[in-house]
């Protein structure tokens, strides 16, 4: 596990060369992200499932590994952790997430594929790279016959994070 | 996004031309939904899969778009949000729902089916028709190749609901 | 549904001729659960998707009902939730459970294979054998074509906990 540089979570994200992107718009009628106060100081955040897509088509398409190779899915799995970092960054900034809490991923899958969780490490080890301890979660990964737009990841999350108190 | 008629989440279900139904009972060996206060006057709601049945049998059986077809889907996670209101409206009372938080929707598909969030947004509308601004909710919408009795469509939800405070 | 013997969960597992696993590491980048205050003395446990291993090796492999028959899947469920059981164990002690609120079953299946929910019973039985009202929780049983390792079901949980108040 990489140790994460020191500063800020965006500048860990620029030290692994990276960019935050802009959060992106839900594919349909949902949000992206709900954030509900669950006691004085802190909130849960609810991240929607994250694909990864450019310029709104998908950066890639088909199942793991017949259609997407195992290193090109952990690319993907790994652009979607990018994109949960900036729905959390939009939601209440990086730096205020306390804990992610839970991540779900899905891989679209040969029905004989069974390293969902190599997959998914992409994006769970992205998190820690970003935000340390507060990156550490609890995890399912799953294989799936199909997801929107054909993409081969998609990746749901999660968290605690600090807020302000009301007055 | 159609406008919620004003009145009461029981009233907006009734200009849409809908019945809540009786909330359905499990298929197995757990409960309808799980209540429990996270704040003074405040409770975290988890609502189990919800499925389309009439009189105990599926609505529809089948994957989509090869056995049902996306309209078809839709009306059956239309029927899986009412579902879910009805479940919502047991558990708490639908005027005391504060924030849909999460939605989980799972599209039985054919293996090259993409259009898995066209399908869950009509569970999606209809909690927002019938919620207003509570209904708004984050999301993940997936493809899987199996489900309950056959169901064509399969919806989970979390939500935040307003509570007597404890004496 | 068996009524759970008295005294405390570790009697009731014994009594059901169980023993509680050591809690599984977890097959990658992630931790086996998180654990969050949400009120005073109130804690919320994501707990990591579960599979049944021994040794590290998958006790089963293959779909439901063409490779691992549904009895033989059951029992599979029952090492999950016995795998679920040890970690909440191990996050918060089990007697300090109050109530399991959601769980979500993955079961590898053939296409046409309809009874996710009876094999996820096994591990909701167990639940609430061993917790009594306490493991009564909401559900989600969904059918996927992989999982991770080859193995038939999945399981992962969240529960509320009662912990210390801070000082």
């Amino acid at each position: 596990m990489t140790l994460p540089a020191p500063g800020s979570a965006l500048a860990r994200i620029a030290a692994l060369g990276l960019e935050l992107p802009e959060a992106p718009a839900p594919l349909a009628a949902y949000v992206p992200f709900t954030v509900i106060p669950v006691a004085p100081g802190r909130a849960l955040v609810f991240v929607s499932g994250q694909v990864a897509l450019r310029d709104g088509a998908p950066v890639a398409r088909g199942a793991v590994p017949v259609d997407v190779s195992l290193e090109a899915a952990r690319e993907n799995a790994r652009l979607c952790g990018l994109n949960l970092l900036a729905q959390l960054h939009r939601a209440v900034g990086l730096d205020n997430v306390v804990q992610v809490l839970q991540v779900t991923g899905y891989v679209r899958s040969s029905d004989d594929f069974e390293q969902q969780p190599q997959v998914v490490n992409a994006a769970s080890e992205l998190l820690t790279e970003v935000l340390g301890e507060a990156g550490r979660h609890s995890r399912a990964a799953v294989g799936v016959n199909a997801l929107p737009l054909g993409v081969p990841v998609e990746v749901s999350a999660v968290a605690l994070a600090s807020v302000p108190a009301p007055g």
